[in-house]
């Protein structure tokens, strides 16, 4: 069943089952049946209990059986033993929408999840579709039915924020400091467990609701990922959705996991699906919060450039910071807009940007001064600081004042950093009516802007194509298919095989049983060469010291195979040799990683990054749910902290871009096409210093299948014993 | 004149004359009156007015020398060019304390450059001391004298933090967000344009004054910086000392000397000299205030492991992640406490560091939790999220409760997150009280507590030592005399025989002129070596191809020298070829920069980097103010991201770390005992795989009297003539 169509019926029923009120004060199904009451709900309530007559005025039934009518919604908050046998009674009756907001299944271990396997087979065979359990509920501020079916204490601010959280405390939080920050919204759910719907049930109509402007999500698992993709990408093409993702560090994903029961995939893998997506993704609260503010009240700006305009030099110094450390330009104005600001700004004023109005400026001062500069086309958005002058102005003057220069003349974004005691005086309302943000301080601005400017430039630029190169996939195939039979991993002549059928940049490689087949390949080639042993019990080539590199003579390459064969003639037992594979030595000083692994919720991701002797200690990579786009290709490229070192130093050369791009495009393809690739390294892949020639250097796949998995365990059993 | 036995006179002065006040409501002389009046100031106050015989029911004076006593401070705001005449009427009445407030003086240029030197003149020929001009006053909350000698519009807060600010209205914002905090203050200071008083004035009376525990600065430039890192060291090893920096982009460094006409020394050289004094440097304004909040109120931690207690999963996780951004540890608790808080809490609760209370917590569970975990040996502290409950409690009760359980029992700081509406309600006064600090979001927390962690290991830590090796410094002296007449950059010849002189670790090197000099120091040594042309002209021996490295072989040798000789043929005319250095050479794939310059502030800043290929990418560079301790030496290794390079890879060896302290330290040495030297760069220094072995491989020296650059810019304006 699909819950597109029937979203309606959670947001705005037009009637109403409580099941589990209590009269005691302070309780949760007291303040609950209060919330919907407070909020002035218009459709019709009908309070379950199964001794008390009458609550709050309104008549009580004894069991959702004796219900006048099937209601649209019904909210379960008994205690968790009964909340499957209430759920059984709303199926009987007809019932198709529920919360569950008890508490007591799966985040609490092995009896909990048979409790909540439960619910899903009621629901199953009733065909009826549940939020939660251990939620908060929902509400639509927007809806003429005005429901709030949560036990927020807070009574929520309308807006064009929707929110879905997984954490219901979390959003009580946020749902506060929204009311500091005075941050309305649209819709919000509280997800819970996600024993039934999820995120995903949701996102379809919020595409579509016309009261939403922006998504908030608050996630701490990810649910069918594919379908979770497609429908992120598509709403943030059309709205901004931000994303709060829990369970980063290692400990914080330990109490996520006993939280909600959650399977996180790993935070690389999901945050690299919001970057694919479009999500604007967050790490702190207060973030998340006063993003969702920028981008539920302002214009996306059409570029980095920022104008700061203040009445005083310490803070407007102090924003100027806070917008380059965002990743924004402070850019000098055009001449005009300096001469302008000369005539209107007395001689001790600044006229650069930032203009320093000086503390005399009064709101007049203001108006004019944003007047000037936003009709300055090198600026894209406008920073107004405000600290509480010495003169007679006050905020709410100044936003008066720029109702008159707005909105007719600019689509450029205004934000208002107001550096005053945050009270009722501050005017914020009034700014906020002319959609103009209000933050408290430099870097929450800049902050939220520099992530509405990463949004427009993400919706500007075309979007990704998914390319499919002409590569013998049949060869591959096959290759593929013969090795599966022997090891894990693959042989290393045989990956070569196959990044040679995908179309690889690779050095010359061949692979000889006898020195003097190595010499003749030597010969024939005229450059210095590589010897590896190839083994299927030797993983890691360069600690087993099988690896002779840099080898431009025929001396060296007989010294280098006779040092071979004693390393052999050390471990007669162990090591089946395969053969020596003769490979072209590349040169270079600059190196890079990349590889793909299969992670447990999101399937294979492809990881791209800085390599040489320092890998480790930089970790400097970047990561892509496969399968990519070429954009997605050429962003990673640009993510890594070391990107400079592609367009050359004072000694090397570029990089030809777009080959590293052809290559990660290629290797997504290849694992798209075998799923069996359980994970695969290019390292290094090698870049000349002349930057004419790149080329993988050396290569690893490992394949994997439950079967194989289990025989070589065996395998691995019966040696030891 | 010395200020310290002064300053109570500018924060507790028994009469105030105030010069240029004004009847006018809303201007800056009315308003400074009234916020003398409504602080509620004991002392006489003689506002001077040449016409009004009186104003706001207090008798004014018609000139300074009118007034009945001569008074213990005045205030002059007249307007910028009257400002001269009033202080010369203080000095003439035998006043000797003085505050400018008035503008329009270096700030706006040569003009105002001079008039604010008129000022200076008129202060050493009375004896006066003057703050400002252009600052905002200065006020006392502690004093029995009740001083509010400030045009701030915001009444301040009694407290224990004293903040000496450099901008006026960024002192105006902070003062306001400190309302929105709680945050109270002890005394405040406005410098303005530090034209006579600076910090370094008010450091020693702050180290002294019983009302101060925490000094904020806020600071665009340095003066005076030698003085002001001897008392900003005492200062901090008696109270902590917060800084907020401006001045660190480009754009911001300019709108900063247009601000206070303040001369910035760089940033990196001062977050060094803050480093060196235990400075708790700060980049933005609202870790400033947050920051100061948790100093003004908590203990210091005894260590960086914390445990968080909270009532909500979510926030919970955010906190933890929060806690480890920050750099401090979220560890597992004892056993005992583990079993304890099973004991005491639901069983849906989870007992691990984080301990969810789940939402049915009440403040006797806050209490209780509180208790049980502050007793664990393995927390140093602990922050309590507090999210709006569903169950009937509020933060108010939960600080109630906490009182029963402290301060007796524990040394250990707690702080609150109080994730909800920050209005009345929010029982922070109460928490404060409790000498526990409160915040709105978890990174706030989070960021100030790791602060704290940081001074406190800086006190813990035993004081940095300065060493003195014993070295050939007349040698040295000798060498530089000699090469002074010469050129700019000594000879690498020099360089290398005064590192020589002292004890730097070296590769064998030595001078020849002929091919089978070359040889038979080759021979001699046994080594690879490396062949390098000396001459003045070349600056960039390795952009000029005069540098031929690992030559491993008489013919190898042979074919450099020749190819050397000619490059020189090559440049018949414009170098001076003074020979061949034949160095050893030293394999390794680890690099290391080291360098010093002098900074136009500061003097010799000294630098310690990551070396090699990536150099210009990774920018990875750690600074100090010479002369160094021995602490610092060590902090600069480790400060370095890549520090963990030291400790060895899979691959390579650790580096003996005392090798490169010890060299640091010889560096400091040097250009100590050598103010001549104007920069010196040893690029690189490298580390060989085995770990055995450190030294210097390239060295530069530059040497800069004023009279040799004009001699040398002489000489270039005669070759191109």
């Amino acid at each position: 069943m699909c819950l597109e169509g029937n979203c309606r019926k959670f947001f705005d029923p037009h009637s109403l089952a409580l099941v589990g009120v209590s009269r005691k004060p302070g309780s949760l199904g007291h303040k609950f049946l209060q919330a919907v009451r407070q909020f002035g709900y218009r459709g019709r309530v009908y309070p379950v209990h199964p001794t008390v007559p009458e609550m709050e005025g309104l008549r009580c039934y004894p069991s959702l059986e004796a219900l006048p009518e099937v209601p649209d919604l019904a909210v379960i908050m008994v205690k968790k033993e009964q909340v499957a046998r209430m759920l059984e009674a709303c199926g009987k009756k007809g019932i198709h929408h529920v919360i569950i907001i008890t508490a007591g299944f799966r985040e609490t271990g092995d009896e909990g999840r048979e409790r909540e396997m439960e619910l899903l087979k009621i629901a199953y065979r009733y065909g009826l579709r549940f939020l939660g359990p251990n939620c908060m509920g929902l509400f639509n501020t927007g809806s003429q039915i005005r429901l709030n079916a949560s036990f927020s204490p807070t009574q929520p601010l309308p807006g064009t924020v929707a929110f879905l959280s997984q954490s219901g405390a979390l959003a009580v939080a946020i749902l506060e400091m929204a009311r500091t920050l005075r941050l309305g919204f649209s819709k919000f759910v509280s997800l819970g467990n996600k024993a039934d719907l999820t995120e995903v049930d949701f996102l379809p109509f919020l595409l579509e609701d016309p009261e939403t402007r922006v998504v908030m999500l608050y996630q701490e698992g990810i649910e069918r990922p594919g379908t979770f993709r497609e429908w992120l990408y598509r709403l943030s093409c059309r709205k901004p959705v931000l994303a709060l993702l829990a369970g980063r560090s290692q400990s914080a994903a330990r109490a996520a996991v006993s939280h909600t029961g959650a399977l996180t995939g790993s935070t690389e893998a999901v945050e690299a699906l919001f970057r694919q997506c479009g999500v604007v993704s967050l790490e702190r609260v207060q973030d998340f919060v006063e993003t969702a503010l920028a981008f539920s009240l302002a214009r996306l700006p059409g570029g980095p450039r920022v104008a700061v305009i203040t009445n005083a030099g310490g803070p407007g110094i102090l924003t100027v910071e806070a917008l380059e450390r965002a990743g924004l330009q402070v850019v000098p104005f055009q001449e005009k807009t300096r001469r302008r600001l000369r005539q209107l700004l007395p001689e001790e004023a600044a006229v650069e940007n930032p203009v320093d109005m000086i503390a005399s400026a009064t709101e007049i001062t203001y108006r004019e001064t944003l007047h000037t500069v936003l009709i300055d086309e090198q600026i894209d958005a406008v920073v107004v600081v405000i600290v509480r002058p010495p003169v007679d102005t006050t905020p709410a003057r100044i936003a008066r004042e720029f109702q008159t220069v707005l909105p007719s003349e600019t689509d450029k974004p205004i934000f208002v950093v107001l550096m005053a005691h945050w009270d009722e005086t501050a005017g914020i309302e009034a700014f906020h009516r002319l959609n103009i943000p209000v933050f408290a301080y430099p870097d929450s601005a800049a902050r939220a802007l520099a992530a509405m400017w990463t949004y427009a430039r993400w919706k500007q630029q075309p979007p990704g194509k998914r390319l499919s190169y002409p590569v013998d996939q049949e060869q591959a195939a096959r290759l593929l298919a013969g090795a599966k039979t022997s090891a894990r991993f693959l042989s290393e002549y045989v990956a070569w095989q196959i990044l040679q059928a995908y179309g690889f940049p690779l050095p010359a490689f061949a692979m000889v049983q006898h020195l003097e087949d190595a010499l003749e390949t030597f010969r024939d080639w005229n450059k210095p060469i590589v010897l590896k042993l190839l083994s299927p019990q030797i993983v890691h080539k360069s600690d087993a010291g099988v690896v002779w590199g840099n080898l431009d003579s025929e001396d060296a390459i007989r010294a280098a195979w006779e040092r071979l064969q004693q390393v052999i003639a050390a471990h007669p037992e162990e090591w089946a040799v395969e053969g020596v594979l003769v490979q072209e030595w590349i040169p270079g000083q600059r190196e890079w990683i990349a590889g793909v692994h299969k992670d447990a919720r999101l399937g294979h991701v492809l990881m791209f990054g800085l390599g040489g002797v320092l890998v480790e200690v930089w970790k400097d990579v970047s990561f892509r749910v496969v399968p990519l786009s070429d954009r997605d290709a050429r962003e990673m490229l640009r993510e890594i902290r070391a990107s400079k070192l592609l367009d050359g130093t004072r000694h090397l050369a570029p990089v030809k871009e777009n080959d590293l791009v052809d290559m990660l495009l290629r290797l997504s393809q290849l694992v798209s096409d075998f799923p069996e690739i359980s994970s695969l390294d290019l390292n290094p892949i090698m870049a000349t210093d002349d930057g004419q020639r790149l080329a993988v250097v050396d290569v690893r796949i490992e394949i994997y299948s439950p079967e194989e998995s289990r025989s070589n365990q065996e395998k691995g059993r019966k040696k030891k014993a």
